[in-house]
């Protein structure tokens, strides 16, 4: 294997020997190709893609380099989404399916670019620990069904270094680089099953829709080479889902969903998102049959029983679901209005995240710290009709100066204007 | 200027801005930028291009890392090849147009891959000095219009340190990386006039005649933007050029075409340089007479008295060029035949050179120590027709078991048959 020849080979859009490429990637892994080396190769890879057979060994080598996790029992299911602004699903439906019988593995991320993350919402929670090593992990997944818990070293180291290669050099936006990425983590958490929330439009990483039904079918394809069930929803990313942007923000309304309340758009998806997870669990015969259930939990509350329970057990406060006052709130709030009267007609989606983030909600820089206070929370939707003078958002910050600059931002990211909206439908393909 | 986001720019097609890819190329010379950055910028530019605004920037930023030679007096010219097999051109072009009064200021390289250089061919004399100083490479074109040199690490160091990652990282076969290394040092030699034998044919870097045509044209606009008269000729590399392929070889025949010898092709590409070096250099005032003077000067042997003369003042033996005998000479001499009659259809002018290199004529891996003796002598040339068991090429080999081996893939890579062959007129394109 020389390293140059494999590199110019899918340069030139030739298919790699699987064995040579499997020994690329182990001995990039173990320092004997150097980073410079797989800098190329990774952007040969974005001009050129990843045949099925080449992806597969990436995933599988990935894999190979960390631990893995093995359940014993029926289906254990997971969801994950590729990100997007507001997006609160994970928080009410790992709990929702988790309380109907279906084992939840979660393993999240944290907050990336304009996206927040499934971990840092959940850390706002006070004391809620979610650095459980795989052992602690796996045996909580069996007493309670349900464990949430962030990414550990333990698993696909690879793909951290890889990654961090890609970070500095241009190569994250290759589709089916994300998608080794996020499958061999997924693999690696012992499901077997997963539902892909994948987003599209202008708060998506992704936000073409071909790119992301490309995206889609990319991580299907390489689930199932893997023996999971995986089926995907392309959910609209042209606007922030339900209205909290935020990390304690949206904590709150995760539970006003779990009581069977919270925004509609949010309540929407996660049904959809539950009824694949049920009938993928076996804890249904039919979609339509799984989402009746779902939204029964949702309107029992049995989803936020088991969400206190886990939150119990992991460390963190369970009285802070019921009283918000206990989680951390932010000093200052600010309205942002409508500088004229007309219809919402479109949301500049990634640069009300670059706002949160702005606001602290979100990392600038990696490794840099996040205030859970701070955030949003939209008072307009898709086509509503505003006044001159009406809220468009209600802007959680640190200190004045950060509140009025987040507020300018949101006003010029919310389109109020005359023409007819021309939004995605909430959930467009099922795959 | 953030490495990554120029990166970007640059995968997606983007035009960069003159200041900041400045400073990317001058912070990699200094260590600011890593490796794998630059590794995924040159992949990126392998797939893209370059305008060429970003050329000439590339260009002079390599330029300013290093050295410059600047020459008082008249024109000064030189001639480079983009390389081929038995590609003894410059052995016989320098001195030549030198003796007829444009001095020729010539640095030249290693053998590359399956083609020779002309450093190698020079260093078979024996004693012969190529690591001139750049003071002294200077002093002796003043002196007698003519100093053949290796390249020195006083000239674009950048360039070397570019050269170096790309050979490991598959960005070699880039028209803009290839022709901003070529005209920097060019440049940086102090001339005024440059002519570009670019090669096309299955012995030549770039084997189609359309990359072949671009990279001249590429080389050409970016020695102009610098100031330079530039011309280029197309000339075919589908068959070795002249009938010596090896070091000590090629300086033999180099020799009998300064005496107004030597094989028709290798005079004819010649005298076709010499006139446009003649030209540019202002000592003919069109190519017709220019190339009459050129023929009569390798007729009467003019060239030959300066090339023993620059051969003696760099330390080398001049008696050598008069008797081959006092060049180093392979031990073993093998007849490599036709297996069948018909006629010379095609060369596989790569694997002929590949050859050449297996006998030691060349390096398998960089720094390796060439064998001067060894090469090829062909002995039919493009449509030839010849019987079973006529002599194809006569081996120079260092033992029987390496002759053997070279006469094996020499038989092979001469195609004898029936077909109307279809070869490259010598000289095709002039720009």
């Amino acid at each position: 294997m020389v390293p140059s020849q494999l590199i110019r080979r899918k340069r030139d859009g030739e298919t790699l020997d699987p064995a040579a490429l499997a020994e690329l990637l182990r001995a990039f892994d173990e320092g004997g190709v150097a980073d410079y080396q797989m800098a190329a190769f990774l952007m040969a890879v974005h001009f050129r893609g990843l045949e099925a057979t080449e992806l597969r060994v990436l995933v599988e080598t990935i894999l190979d380099s960390g631990g893995r996790v093995r359940f014993d029992g029926g289906p254990h299911v997971d969801k994950h989404s590729t990100g997007g602004v507001g997006d609160t699903v994970s928080l009410v439906l790992a709990p929702l399916v988790a309380s109907l019988g279906v084992p939840v593995p979660m393993m999240s991320g944290r907050g990336l670019g304009h996206s927040g993350g499934t971990v840092d919402k959940l850390e706002s929670i006070p004391g809620m620990r979610l650095d459980l090593s795989l052992a602690e992990f796996r045996d909580q997944v069996d007493e309670l069904g349900l464990a949430l818990i962030s990414q550990t070293p333990e698993i696909a180291p690879l793909d951290g270094k890889l990654y961090a290669l890609r970070d500095v050099t241009a190569t994250v936006e290759s589709v089916p680089l994300i998608a080794a990425s996020i499958m061999s983590k997924k693999v690696a958490e012992g499901i077997d099953g997963l539902v892909l929330d994948v987003k599209a439009g202008n708060g998506a990483f992704l936000p073409e829709e071909d790119r992301a039904l490309e995206l889609a079918r990319t991580m299907i394809g390489v689930g199932e080479a893997q023996g999971l069930r995986v089926v995907a929803l392309l959910t609209a990313m042209d606007r922030p889902l339900g209205r909290a942007v935020g990390n304690a923000l949206e904590v709150v309304e995760a539970v006003e969903t779990l009581q069977g309340g919270g925004p509609a758009d949010l309540r929407e998806v996660t049904l959809a998102l539950a009824a694949e997870m049920l009938v993928l669990g076996g804890a249904a015969s039919d979609l339509a049959s799984a989402r009746a259930t779902a939204a029964a939990a949702l309107d029992s509350g049995q989803g936020l029983e088991l969400f206190r329970r886990v939150v119990e057990v992991q460390g963190g406060d369970p009285r802070a679901l019921d009283e918000p006052s206990r989680l951390p709130s932010a000093p200052v709030r600010r309205m942002a209005v409508a500088e004229r009267s007309g219809r919402v007609t479109a949301f500049e989606t990634r640069a009300i995240g670059e706002a949160a983030v702005a606001l602290g909600a979100g990392r600038a820089a990696l490794g840099a710290e996040i205030d859970p206070r701070v955030g949003l929370i939209m008072q307009v939707g898709p086509g509503d009709v505003v006044d001159e003078g009406d809220p468009l958002a209600e802007v959680h910050a640190a200190d004045e100066a950060a509140a009025e600059q987040a507020a300018r931002s949101l006003v010029s990211a919310v389109t109020v204007g005359d023409d007819e909206p021309g939004f995605r439908p909430l959930i467009s393909h099922r795959i």
